[in-house]
């Protein structure tokens, strides 16, 4: 075989030792909150059947799935009059039934409906995976990333939407990240689009103030002309969007202006319960009303949230809200249920920002013994084997190498103490141990290696 | 959109919340003891470049890749001609540069190879990911499963042998599983093919003589004599593989045998030396060379391993061994190691089997409380927080439903305890608290409920 220059696909990353540490500590953190809070874990495969994926993400969606070739003679269901006309978009249907995860919403649905009759409603569920899109890969987004999604599915009370701001709350508590936590529903949206004469159009009202923050109330004006509406229903949007004051002032301000709405009556009472409830309670973090917020997706129907780190800009890195019909396109309507999404990859740049990943690490080899040859190793391996036996992750250098090799070993992987046992250690039944910090090293025996390291 | 029945691809498993728990237990019980043995994770994509996993697995392999079928006009650089030849092996290359990973070996080379100026040696990696094989599905076979790889590369010597067997017995224990640990070594396979007068079908007779334990001898016979092997030939290799006795008879008996192939000699050298470190502990579970153990990789140089369980038939759960040339086909040439893999799937099957899963949980839920209303809400929530603060797993119900509902809710998932606190308890500042497996309940007060989950 010939010998290749190795790589690995545009967009994808290879995770090392050190950066995984990081990942993990991460996700740990989320997961030990999403089950506090009661969220059991499930997994779905990679790779779904097509129809469950396409026409879920829209027209663009449908390009960034990546298309799994069908396996064995691919072509015998092809006529040759398709394979002629060249037409990619429709032959990789006929190539391809498969494809890969695109995020963990649609394939949550999926799951709901095919095992609705296993499953315990209301249902809480959180799920932590890959997910993969042919984007054109740029710093910071790639074509394989995590999504760390918790939903709860099959209940209406408002309860929900609290626990999910809890969990926000306690999760960059814990990562140590100060965040602003910017609520808004989408009921409030339909209800402005209602008073501005366009009942019809809140989900491009939604999608075109979405990008207020990016591209300024002008941009998002000239976004909804386009889309239909009149100059005039877009001035009395400006003042809405652009109110200021607490957020009692603002469901007060909305209780006056949507006083026509029902649908915007419903959001108000919808916001104004959950602030109710987080009254009851001690924020940490901010938690405001943003009426510009609107979030792109489409299945959002009531409560809509976004999080964004305070001390280094770096747009979302956390968002969500309650839909009324995920389910509905595999089956099953009417399931309402909320849910949140951390943003792994930018909670993890935020955190080498600010430089606030913990020091500690509870993987990381407390002591290595350092290799002096058979007769030494003979004498170490045992004291090794009851080092592991009482929990320390320990190992021995394998080669019988030049001290100086294996000191820049044990500094190079981090690791705390070196052992060394030699001729006059192995006499009085001790051995010296060595801080890699500190450099202090002191001979002692055995017992007392235990006491130290359980310290 | 029309209304789907959902489904998954053929061979794919969605998690539920109880298998995932015990996959879990399974792989954590496998990480913990891998990193108290100093190895670091890492991960890799789920793609790799085609070029990269292509010639890798064999003619049967290649085919047995799920490939991913290029974004854009992926027809775009195919001739008319190559598309009206239909030949589907060669068109898939033109349309497809990845492919998804079909083990952790060949990622885990590529991986080495890449990042060598990283790496410091000698380097003791784990991994735990999904891979994906086009295999025709079948009852414990699937297209997406794991696999756990642990892996020291870098380093000759026979101490890491050890550390595998160490490994591998430790797993083993604390997962409850007992185990015939079988050892052998690839240079005394050689050297048994040399003494026949082959040494250049070691490869032919490892393959046919792995399958001694499905197929019998007469068959492997039969294999042996289509690869050329003289009927006297074989006749010398039966005795071999049938002898009986302790591992040092054995030895004493090769030693004999291949006195006059110095690779077979080798082989019994390193065999001897792993006898040694391994006679300085005492193993719960056997150990013992077993001449017909092959494996039918082809890339093992020396010592190869295979772990069967006792006490269900199940074939291997666990195999692996030493190769020395593994990183040789990306450019790294004269790089020795050794893994060890285990099959969480097999893992998983034995543990059902013996019905030997704990059933103490840490991560299910301890309380819940039950939901009476708006008031009964605002009284328990306090407490409630008060609960996962302690960093106990507990919720409440998030509707007023009717009782008899939320009390199947909180049997049906397995919660231990449930609260109650109507008009009486908010009076009194209690909660009644019921057992959910005895039914006992009892009437206490809030630090009384916390010192009881504490126990």
């Amino acid at each position: 075989m010939a010998k290749q220059k190795p790589g690995i696909p545009q967009g994808t990353r290879d995770f090392s030792p050190e950066i995984l540490q990081k990942r993990d500590y991460i996700f740990d953190t989320i997961k030990s909150v999403f089950r506090k809070f009661g969220f059991q874990a499930i997994e779905t495969p990679a790779m779904e059947d097509l129809s469950t994926l396409l026409g879920k993400y829209g027209e663009e969606g449908d390009k960034l799935l990546f298309k799994i070739l069908n396996s064995g003679n691919f072509l015998k269901d092809v006529s040759d009059t398709e394979l002629m006309n060249r037409d990619s978009n429709k032959l990789s249907v006929s190539l391809s039934n498969k494809g890969l995860r695109y995020d963990l919403t649609v394939p949550f649905a999926r799951y709901v409906v095919q095992h609705q009759n296993e499953i315990t409603f209301p249902f809480k569920r959180f799920q932590i995976q890959p997910v993969w899109r042919a984007d054109r890969p740029q710093k910071g987004r790639y074509r394989e990333f995590f999504q760390c999604d918790a939903d709860i599915i099959g209940s209406r009370s408002m309860l929900n939407e609290l626990e999910i701001i809890q969990m926000i709350e306690e999760i960059f508590t814990k990562l140590n990240i100060r965040v602003s936590i910017r609520i808004n529903n989408r009921k409030i949206l339909a209800g402005i689009a209602e008073i501005c004469g366009y009942p019809e159009k809140m989900i491009d009202l939604s999608i075109a103030i979405d990008k207020l923050d990016k591209i300024g109330f002008d941009k998002v004006s000239d976004e909804l002309i386009q889309k239909g509406f009149e100059y005039k229903a877009i001035e009395n949007i400006k003042p809405i969007l652009e109110f200021s004051g607490s957020s009692t002032d603002k469901l007060n301000m909305l209780k006056k202006i949507l006083s026509n709405s029902e649908i915007g009556q419903k959001g108000i009472a919808e916001m104004s319960e959950i602030f109710e409830y987080t009254e009851q309670f001690d924020f940490q973090n901010e938690l405001k009303i943003d009426l510009s917020l609107a979030r792109g997706l489409n299945y959002y129907t009531g409560a809509i949230f976004e999080v964004t780190a305070l001390d280094t800009p770096m747009g979302s890195i956390c968002g969500g809200g309650r839909y009324d019909d995920l389910t509905g396109v595999f089956g099953m309507p009417d399931l309402s249920g909320v849910g949140i999404s951390f943003g792994a990859d930018r909670i993890f740049d935020v955190m080498e920002q600010l430089n606030i990943f913990p020091t500690t690490n509870q993987q990381s080899v407390r002591l290595l013994f350092i290799n002096f040859g058979k007769n030494e190793e003979k004498y170490c391996l045992p004291i090794l084997a009851e080092i592991r036996k009482m929990g320390f992750n320990a190992e021995i250098y394998p080669e019988n190498d030049k001290m100086k090799k294996q000191m820049s070993y044990a500094d190079k992987r981090n690791i705390e103490f070196v052992a060394l046992a030699g001729e006059n250690e192995i006499a009085q039944n001790k051995i010296t141990l060595k801080n890699m910090k500190t450099g202090e090293q002191s001979t002692i025996d055995i017992p007392q290696l235990i006491d130290f390291l359980k310290k």
